[in-house]
């Protein structure tokens, strides 16, 4: 479960939130951002199931118990101004709900100058 | 620049930002989240030096510029719900102010279960 020292040092936005990136431990590629508040966490860290707060539904979200696609949390860190948490997961599947493997895969917004 | 097509797009919160995964593109590490509003986008795009809205400071903050430790922007992508993205970039030295190399080195608040 989140230690107590580590709840009281999280800084939230003004819904409770925290920002959480979310990386495929395997591939190293980074999957999604989402948030989480402490029930989040809470769960999170108690069934190492990747858990959520949706934003838009208002809602706790066990990401992929409607698709299948979940994920397995095997490491949390902590970012050192502690407003930022990262998740490293075995992604089962595709990570985003396009179906591509992350979500940041569906568009570039500036292409590298430096390839090819 | 800022596509405008992309700009209008874009989910920002209610401070008119949007939140930035900075990832290595060599070591693909996660190296921090950051906070972007448009000026910041803009300046990133023309300059390809990481620029961000520093909430605590509430100023522009160029990555590195007293440090050194500067962001080479080599790629931006947008998630798929347009409200969060990704910096793929060119890391010159530590990209923490502690000195570590990623902001999420200092703590970990779940260990692998699996490893070993």
């Amino acid at each position: 479960m989140l230690p107590v020292e580590t709840a009281v040092r999280l800084k939230r936005n003004s819904a409770g939130l925290i920002p959480v990136v979310v990386q495929d431990i395997s591939t190293k590629d980074v999957l999604m951002l989402a948030w989480a508040d402490d029930e989040a966490l809470r769960r999170t860290f108690s069934t190492r199931q990747a858990t959520y707060w949706s934003r838009s539904r208002g809602e706790y979200w066990v990401k992929g118990e409607t698709s299948g696609n979940t994920q397995y949390v095997r490491e949390v860190r902590l970012d050192c101004d502690a407003d930022a948490i990262l998740y490293l997961v075995e992604q089962r599947g595709p990570a985003c709900h396009s179906g591509l493997n992350s979500c940041f895969d569906s568009e570039k917004l500036l292409t590298d100058d430096t390839a090819g």
